[in-house]
């Protein structure tokens, strides 16, 4: 496996990329510009290429998404925005019974080529439970429990993430 | 007055700039990368550097969001996805009776410096009247008529888009 820089910024993501993968990361919480579209895969894939730009080294970056049924599959990529915004909890209140996806894109490049790796899980959006300032975590729930209410553990074998990191891990165990 | 590009693909649009403007105006229907921010300038200004940098003249570019009261001011700058997902149909009658804000914000670019044009208007959602199919226009009503219902006499006069170009107009007469 050659070195790979992720680019974030985010010590609990890089622990948990670092868990699953089975090995250490370089990370660099680079501040790239993230362009508009509504297509999660093209949103990651412009950030790696930009990543690589600037580091000329192999990059790994990634990008949810979270779809709510009741706003027709919006906000998607832009979710950051209406957490900023609204808050979860407001969030849990207003699409409170809506069912909602999340997806995960991590996004490689290695100089040559872009590989995507997307991860999803399906569930439905309650009042906020359980800690609250991640993100939609506190309202979202799958299987009974609020990701927020989950363990680390827990999270690790079911999050639309460590289903993208597994894909991510395949690929690099096959070359 | 210097030529300046508009870029827009949108015929519509070029019309009004060229009628409060009182002159005509270079079009480039230029596909440019829009970047992810909730800050209207910012997103604006980038837009208008990408194209200068294609074009190498004057350039003027537009860009309009949508803030929501009940949502917090979301979507903004991301209305269009919202559109494009939910519809404008949908989104009057789930959020209709909020108050709302649109602004218009014009960049312009010579290739020295971005100067920047803000337009705005306060109205409220309410189910849709008029023609639809033109963004949220059947949907935002601002004294007693929607956007959709305004002859186009009364939208140059008193949109957040005819309020931007106002401004530009001044600023384009005092140079």
């Amino acid at each position: 496996m050659k070195d790979i820089v992720f680019v974030t910024g985010n010590e609990h993501k890089l622990k948990e990329f670092e868990h699953i993968l089975g090995k250490t990361l370089i990370s660099e919480p680079l501040d790239l510009p993230e362009i508009q579209s509504f297509d999660l895969e093209k949103v990651a894939s412009y950030k790696a290429e930009e990543a690589y730009k600037i580091l000329q080294k192999p990059v790994m970056v990634e990008d949810t998404g979270f779809y709510v049924e009741v706003l027709n599959g919006f906000p998607g990529p832009f979710v950051k925005y209406m957490e900023q915004t609204m808050g979860d909890a407001k969030m849990g209140i207003m699409f409170e019974g809506s069912s909602a996806k999340a997806r995960t894109c991590i996004a490689y490049f290695d100089g040559r080529q872009v590989h995507t790796f997307v991860g999803e899980t399906e569930g439905k959006i309650v009042p906020s439970r359980g800690p609250t300032g991640f993100g939609f975590a506190s309202i979202y729930e799958v299987g009974g429990k609020t990701h927020a209410e989950m363990s680390k553990e827990e999270k690790s074998k079911k999050s639309q993430r460590s289903r993208a990191i597994e894909k991510f891990k395949k690929f690099l165990e096959s070359k």
